[in-house]
């Protein structure tokens, strides 16, 4: 539908913003159950790394559902909209410069590999929140497990609608039912490994 | 639709990352017609904060007709989600502490105005780029006057769709048709009265 239009950097180069900011942009793509601890981890990693000096922010439902995706529901159509709208999403305010953690259970395998495809090249972390399906129904902080048994919900990833693990994400966390803040540790180490932040050389 | 799903601003706060980045979140949204230099002076105001140490960014077609809102077309329905998005983007990037600098057409007020409601209060700036028709037309550097002239090109701002300019913009800059450097600078003193970025103390 478009025409006439061309995609360009315009004069502010991604090493422009690199030597502004002293990092470079970046795509978390956190995936996993209702219950894994997205959220929580993502909020810790932004957390640790805006203390840093790092400009991590997180996208998740809290601020995605009612704003940017307020028009879509939960059908297949529609989540896979959600899904491709978010990787766009991350894909600029990457392109600016900000490390986007993604909180979002994004069950499915085509949906993240397009949310791959979308982002720069190199910039796309799969981080699968792998805690055990038992374990975010026993913690069920939201009550949605309880109504998803009760018949309340449907669709419900885990339960009654699939949840496609990655089969080669960058990290799994949460598979041994570790703590969010255990989690975030991993995840902080993954950015230093791969050169997205500076290691820590202070103390503490 | 959406259900059971509160907005929250995690743990990291405005406050924390001003105090990182050294400077707030803003959107400067440019309205005006084809051809006014709303891109153009985006860029080159992106630049110059860039340099200033200031994480400034574009959104313009370049960046967003191609992705976010490449399944959008030009009816005046999908014109009217294509600002709806694209609000949604500039308010979760000025979260995020970035000045964000909207380049598009954006020629109806009630967009505009379901843009500035979007945005988190005292952070949205309307900047009328009111480079008279004339100059727009005898600049034309898409050929889509010419185009729009010839009938190829239907419901044309300006010609044959109309251009609804701000009442009260925060700013108004090219009425008397001055160059994007003139615009630019006019810009960005706005942002150093409203205090959103440091008044420049060093020469040059």
């Amino acid at each position: 539908m478009s025409t006439n239009i061309t995609w360009h950097h315009g004069h502010v180069s991604a090493d422009d913003r690199r030597k502004m900011l002293g990092h470079g942009g970046a795509i978390l793509w956190l995936t996993g159950l209702s219950g894994s601890g997205k959220s929580t981890v993502a909020r810790l990693v932004e957390k640790k790394l805006v203390e840093r000096g790092v400009l991590a922010y997180v996208l998740d439902g809290d601020n995605v559902r009612h704003g940017l995706n307020a028009d879509l529901g939960f059908g297949d159509k529609d989540r896979t909209e959600n899904i491709r709208r978010i990787a766009e999403v991350a894909k600029l305010m990457a392109d600016a410069g900000v490390v986007v953690l993604t909180a979002f259970i994004s069950p499915f395998r085509a949906d993240r590999a397009r949310a791959r495809s979308i982002a720069i090249e190199g910039t796309f972390f799969e981080v699968h929140v792998a805690t055990p399906l038992e374990e975010c129904e026993r913690r069920d902080p939201k009550g949605l497990y309880k109504k998803a048994r009760a018949g309340e919900i449907a669709d419900f990833t885990g339960l009654s609608s699939p949840y496609e693990a990655p089969e080669s994400p960058e990290l799994v966390i949460g598979a041994d039912g570790a703590s969010p803040e255990a989690c975030a540790a991993q995840l902080i180490a993954l950015l230093e490994q791969r050169g997205l932040v500076g290691a820590r050389t202070l103390a503490g």
